[in-house]
C-alpha cells in the first residue's frame, strides 16, 4: 500500500482541502492519505475553531486515512520547525511522497529556487540581516532578501505564505534524507479545472472563519465553501459547545497571568525576547479584549503571527528550556483517528514505523507529549461546566476515531 | 492628639465593629481612632466583599478617622506575622493605645497566659510538635498543647480566633518594644450593656457574609446587622459592579494557573509545602468550582484558611523569595482614606511618623509595595469591562478618601 502525507491544520476542513487529498491521492498514485494535523494551538497562533477530535472527524469524512498529531513543538512554530516536526511524521508512517498545496502549483520551481539560494547562501543571509537591521520582521527580511538577488521569473515567489511552507517542506525532506517524492497542487480554485471545484465553492480557511465570527455568525454563509461533512460537523459543534474557539475566550487568562507574572519570570517563555516582557506586561494593564491588546502590542519588527504565537506559549506556559533544544523530530506517532483503510495500512506496516504509535494516552514522561497535554487542557478553559470536563477527559479517555 | 490603633478587616463593617470603634476611644480616652486594615485579601485567605476604597469609606463613616492599608505581605498570613505586621504601622503611626475584639473580653488572662507560656515554653513547644506529629494543624496542635498543661480558668481560651489575634497583637507590641498600652472589648453581644449593640442587631462579618451570599442574596437581610452608612455603600457598591468579590469568580483564573503551570514552578509559591504542589494540581484538574475545590483538597494537616491563603498566593504568583523574609514590621503607611480630624492629627504628627507615609502612589521599587499592587491588579480580575478597568485604574489614581 502506498501513502501519501499531507501536512495541515483543517480550520476548518473546506473544498478546497477535499480538492488537495484528491490531487495529492492522484499525484502520488497512493492508497491512502496521512495526514500531519496540528492540535489544539496552530501555526498563526490561534487556537483551533473546533477541538482536534472534531477536526479528525472532518478531515477522515472528506478523504483522509489516518490523522497523527503533530506535537505543540512543532505546530505552533515558525516555518522551518513546523515543516521538520511534519516531515518526520511523515518519513516515521511510511509515506513514501507528500503533497502539498502552493501559491506556486510549480514543484521545479522550489528545486530551482533552493539550489539557487544554496549556491548565493553567503550573499542571501547578508541582505537578510540588512534588511532586519532596517526594522523588518525575519519572514519579511527573507522576502526583501530574495526580491534584491533578483531571481528570474522561473523562480518561487518566496512572499506567499503557502509557498514558504512548501519551500521548507523540501529542505526538511532533504535534510532527513527521507524516501520521500515531493509534489504540489495549486491552491488558486482557477487552476483547480473541476467543476466541483470553482471560486464559487473554494475559500480559504481564513475567510471561512471570519464569516463564523462575523455579527451576524451565521454558520449557513459557508455551506457552499464544506463538504457536507464538515459543514454538519461544524454544526455539531457549537450546538455541543456552544461556540468555536478563539482568542477572545482565552483573553482573561492571558490578561491574568500577564499581570500576575514578573517581567523576570516572562522572559523564560519561549519567543519572549528584547525586552518583549515589559511591553506584553503593560500592554496587558490597559487591555480589555484580545483584538485591543494585539493591536496596541504590534510593531514593524515582529509579526502579526509570532506575536500571538509567542501569546499561546505564555498561555500554555511553554518555556525556553521546554522548546528551544533544536529539536528536528517528532518522538512519537500520535494517532487521533483512522479509516478502516487507514487501520489495515496501519496493520500492515506496524513494524516498520520509524516511531513509538501512541493511540491511548498515559501520563508517561515524554516531554514532547506532556506539552500537547498542557495545551489540551488549556484549550479546555475556553468552555466552562460539562463542556470544559468532556473536553479535559477526552484527553486521556478519547480513543482515536474510527471511522468505516 | 491620642491616638487609639485597631487592627481590622472590615468585611464588610458591622454594629459589632462600630461598637468596637466607641469603646476602643472611650477605654483610650482618645482623640481618633487609627485603624491598619487588610487590602483586597484577608487573613481567611479570601477576596474582600468590596474593594479596600469602599471598606475605607464604610470605616470612616461609622467611627474610624484614619485608615492605613495592611500590607499583603501581613495581611495574608497567620496570626503572629499578621499582628506583626498591624502592630508595627499603629507604632509608627504613633499610637498611644490598641484596642481589640476578643472572645474574652479581659485583658489580664492575656497577660496571665503569655506569661503562663513564657515559663513554661519548652514543655508547650514539645506537646505542640507532639500533636502536630498526631497529625493535626498547627493552629490545632498549639490549642491542644495548651489545653494539656490545664491552665486553669483565669486563662485564655486559646481555641478562639480572636483571643488567638489579641494574644499575639500583645507578643508583638512587646517584642517590638512600642510604647502601647492594649486593651480588649468583648465580641459578645451579651456584652454589649447597650440598647443599640443586642442580639439583634449584631452579627458576625461570617454571617453577613453567609446571608450576602446566600440563594436569594437579598441585601436588605442584613440591614439590622449594619450602620446604615455601611448598608449604604455596600447598596452602592453592587449596583455599581453587579456583585459582591468572592472566591468563585476568581476559580477560573486559580484553575488556569494549576493547571499551566509544573509542580516545581508551583513550588516557589509561599506555603506550598510537602507534596502540597501535585495535590492541588490533581484536584483543580477535577473541580469546576472553588466549593468543589476545596472540598475534595482540605486535609487534617492544613486548616480551611491555610489552605486558603495558599490558593491566594497562586492566585497573585507570591513566591517563597518575595514572602519567607522574617520580615517583622511594614515598610511604609499607606493612607487609604482619613476624617478632617484624621487629617488634622496627621499635619500635626508628620514630622514624628516612624514610616514613609504614602498617600500618592508611584511605581517605585518597594518590594511590599508591589505585592500591594499586583494583589490589587489581581482583585480586579473579579470583574470585567469597566469595573475591572476602573478597578485596575484605582489603584495608582485614587487619592486618598477624605471625609468631612
Amino acid at each position: 500500500m502506498n501513502a501519501v502525507g499531507v501536512i495541515v491544520e483543517y480550520n476548518p476542513f473546506h473544498n478546497g482541502h477535499a480538492f488537495h487529498l484528491y490531487g495529492a491521492k492522484e499525484q502520488a498514485n497512493a492508497d491512502i492519505v496521512i495526514a500531519a494535523m496540528s492540535g489544539n494551538f496552530l501555526q498563526r497562533g490561534e487556537p483551533a475553531l473546533v477541538s482536534k477530535w472534531k477536526r479528525t472527524e472532518m478531515a477522515l469524512k472528506a478523504g483522509a486515512d489516518i490523522v497523527f498529531e503533530l506535537p505543540y513543538t512543532f505546530a505552533t512554530q515558525q516555518a522551518d520547525s513546523f515543516a521538520s516536526g511534519a516531515v518526520s511524521i511523515l518519513a516515521a508512517s511510511g509515506c513514501n511522497s507528500l503533497c502539498f498545496g502552493s501559491e506556486s502549483g510549480n514543484i521545479d520551481s522550489f528545486y530551482r529556487t533552493i539550489d539557487f539560494l544554496k549556491n548565493n547562501n553567503e550573499l542571501f543571509q547578508q541582505k537578510v540581516k540588512y534588511h532586519i537591521a532596517q526594522g523588518n520582521s525575519y519572514p519579511k527580511a527573507t522576502s526583501l532578501a530574495f526580491l534584491d538577488l533578483m531571481p528570474n521569473e522561473d523562480m518561487l515567489d518566496l512572499s506567499k505564505p503557502n509557498n514558504i511552507l512548501g519551500y521548507q517542506y523540501i529542505l526538511s525532506v532533504q535534510k532527513q534524507q527521507a524516501s520521500i517524492n515531493v509534489f504540489t497542487v495549486s491552491r488558486k480554485s482557477a487552476d483547480y479545472h473541476d467543476a466541483y471545484f470553482s471560486s464559487e465553492t473554494i475559500a480559504s480557511a481564513t475567510s471561512i472563519r471570519k464569516a463564523l465570527f462575523s455579527e451576524n455568525g451565521d454558520i449557513s454563509s459557508v455551506r457552499q465553501y464544506l463538504p457536507d461533512t464538515s459543514y454538519n460537523s461544524l454544526l455539531e459543534y457549537k450546538a455541543e459547545y456552544g461556540h468555536f474557539h478563539d482568542w477572545e475566550q482565552y483573553f482573561p487568562l492571558l490578561k491574568f497571568r500577564l499581570i500576575q507574572t514578573t517581567p523576570a519570570q516572562l522572559k523564560n517563555i519561549y519567543e519572549v525576547e528584547e525586552g518583549l516582557e515589559n511591553r506584553l506586561i503593560s500592554t496587558a494593564l490597559e487591555s480589555y479584549t484580545f483584538k485591543q491588546f494585539m493591536e496596541k502590542l504590534k510593531t514593524k519588527r515582529y509579526t502579526w503571527t509570532r506575536l500571538q504565537r509567542t501569546c499561546v506559549h505564555i498561555l500554555t506556559n511553554t518555556t525556553k528550556n521546554e522548546m528551544d533544544r533544536k529539536v528536528e523530530k517528532a518522538s512519537y506517532l500520535r494517532l487521533l483517528g483512522m479509516t478502516s483503510k487507514g487501520r489495515e495500512y496501519l496493520n500492515k506496516h506496524k513494524a516498520q514505523l520509524g516511531l513509538p504509535l501512541i493511540s491511548k494516552l498515559t501520563l508517561e514522561q515524554n516531554e514532547q507529549l506532556m506539552l500537547d497535554i498542557r495545551a489540551s487542557r488549556i484549550y479546555a478553559l475556553g468552555t466552562t461546566g460539562k463542556n470544559q470536563q468532556r473536553l479535559l477527559e477526552m484527553e486521556f479517555k478519547q480513543p482515536p476515531l474510527i471511522l468505516n
